[in-house]
């Protein structure tokens, strides 16, 4: 080990399929180049070289409901090689030219990863990971401007989460083969099939007639163990609270591939509509470069809404709100564009306040372990213009 | 809904197979229906009925090495029906009663259902979702005791987490046709298996030599695009931090089944070591009564080690420990059976105290993104007699 120094990380030897880079991998290959090419370039001209980013902040985003989600506007800041920007500079090169040794030889890493590989760099290694963190995120809103998200330059999240079941028949790819792969969903018992950390290069069969996210994991077993999609023509997503970003982008490539429609099933509180559903639809405000890749504009709220409390007799079997809820449920209305802009999020939420009560999907259970597949759902499927946008 | 009144869950009348009960079913009824019975008779003959539960703290669990994991002593506690237990004594019955019919139906509820499905029991039913959680404690250490587990009562927890690839075939049942289905694990792609909340209907079918326990969802996913799991002919399994009950469960059914070892690969802290890798090995003290299922004392510790840190020249990917992870270790050495029982570990973990820091797994990419499995894993897995206890 001693002897062991390498100024970059040594990328798998593992038998692998040659690489066939797609027109992503081409794209994201073009970028790198070409930011490389003309930093060279100015070095070579005796001129400072610089990097531009997009500005990474709720001033420099805007919603439309046309486009569907929080998009990141034109603002943009320079990082000029200088004295104090040398290491950071040089640090955003070399993670670039990680990336692109990464795409070529098809492998990935995590943030957390990435931070390891830098202590090889000498003195342009990160101390702490927040430091890495930063640079990538800059590296991400650059590349996120010409259409590439933070996967395609292969660097991972590192959770993935997000377990499916039902009419769907996910194609990935063999790496050893470079074959395709057919990944059946409705062949996995009472178990499932859990969503990768990269879903880029994944493709879709499917006949079903929509899908079903959910928020926990006790729920999508039960619609799962009774074979909901079946009875339903639907597929199953687990997201276990907030989706992750693999499980959002899945979704979103779904319904985009397939055109169907996203229906969210989450708690009735406001934690579970202006954070999960909001996420899943639309986004977040600091993450604004890459909402465009991970919101899923064509969600619709299926419930539960502060009206099924009161339609279905819930309510007591519900919590009172607590501080935080009350004051999330507030922020909604007064600074959250998304809810600002949908009169009937607007009347939902004054509606919960009003009664100033919660109630989780799994309240259903009051009226029986199935009631909830074998009346709620049938119900509110049953009324889609209904669901709230 | 206004007339909706039903004083016990409805069950699924989704078309489902019907039920062949198999033996722990049969063992789970007598259970119950013994139980019923003495209580019907106490009350027949005037006398006020009791139930026993195994008293469920450390002060009644013992820990033998040969055994493997915190056993339930002898101690139990009666609750013997009287105007101050009348409510929880109903209460115990009524979950019993819920238990009784899920198994007949094949049905399950997470504790969080059987929570609301109290809210139509009238006086008996539980104001908030500890009282039932306690109750149902006390019917699944009950339960414990003629070998039954709380899955087996068909009480599911919330959450199932741990994802599988490799050289394994998942035997399910298939709910509709009661046939069996056959998961193969090698078919994921970058995706993998989810394990469901219950795994106690499984079967499984392997030629793997052993199975990877590993901590982070980003190992996992480097180690299945690598497929790994061939090269070294094993199985992975994430657990995603300390593995939940279902995962506890699966590798554990999956070791006692196909006779194969279970390696831990873990961060290298007091959390991965006392907290993951302990409770995996051994379980914990104060849920004594479920560990004789849940732990898997068949588990070795791979690593990452304390000495992995001088081997592998990870020092400058280390983390000083905080205060929080040498109070852990600390305990450990001082109040924990399981550490205490074994010099190894003691040693282990004075050496980590001595060299005051921590290393996570990801830090061994410092030597390449795939130094882990092309040279870190096959040299431990070379030397498996120093695998850590």
């Amino acid at each position: 080990m001693a002897e062991r120094k390498k100024p970059e990380p040594k990328l798998s030897s593992v038998k692998r399929a040659p690489r066939k880079l797609d027109e992503l991998d081409k794209k994201t290959l073009q970028m790198i180049e070409g930011t490389a090419l003309r930093v060279r370039k100015s070095i070579d001209g005796r001129v400072l070289p610089e990097l531009r980013f997009p500005t990474r902040s709720l001033s420099n985003v805007k919603y439309d409901t046309k486009v569907g989600y929080f998009e990141l506007g034109k603002g943009t800041s320079a990082r000029a090689l200088s004295v104090n920007t040398v290491k950071s500079f040089a640090q955003t090169l070399r993670l670039m030219a990680i990336s692109k040794e990464m795409v070529e030889n098809n492998d990935f890493a995590t943030k957390r990863e990435a931070y390891y590989v830098s202590k090889n760099w000498g003195d342009a290694k990160f101390n702490e990971q927040p430091e890495s963190d930063t640079v990538m995120d800059d590296i991400e809103a650059m590349a996120s401007v010409v259409g590439l998200s933070r996967e395609q330059l292969r660097y991972f999240p590192e959770e993935h989460g997000g377990s499916v079941a039902g009419n769907l028949v996910v194609i990935d790819i063999d790496s050893e083969t470079g074959k395709e792969l057919e990944i059946d969903c409705t062949g996995f018992g009472t178990g499932s099939y859990s969503i990768p950390h990269s879903v880029e290069h994944l493709k879709f069969k499917t006949e079903a007639k929509f899908v079903i996210a959910i928020e926990t994991g006790g729920m999508f077993q039960r619609l799962n163990n009774h074979k909901f999609w079946k009875s339903a023509s639907c597929i199953l997503i687990e997201t276990a609270g907030v989706p992750t970003r693999a499980t959002r982008r899945f979704i979103r490539r779904l319904a985009d591939d397939k055109k169907i429609p996203v229906y969210a099933f989450v708690d009735c509180d406001p934690y579970g509509i202006a954070n999960i559903y909001r996420t899943l639809k639309v986004g977040s405000g600091n993450m604004a470069h890459i909402n465009r890749f991970f919101c899923v504009p064509q969600a619709q709220y299926l419930g539960v809404t502060p009206q099924d409390i009161l339609d279905f007799k819930l309510e007591d079997a519900t919590h009172p709100l607590q501080e935080v809820d009350i004051k999330r449920a507030k922020d909604a209305l007064k600074n959250d564009p998304f809810f600002m802009a949908h009169k009937p999020w607007i009347k939902a939420i004054e509606q919960m306040l009003k009664m100033g009560v919660r109630a989780e999907q799994q309240a259903l259970a009051k009226w029986g372990l199935n009631f909830v597949l074998e009346e709620y759902l049938p119900r509110k499927l049953a009324n889609r213009k209904g669901f709230l946008p």
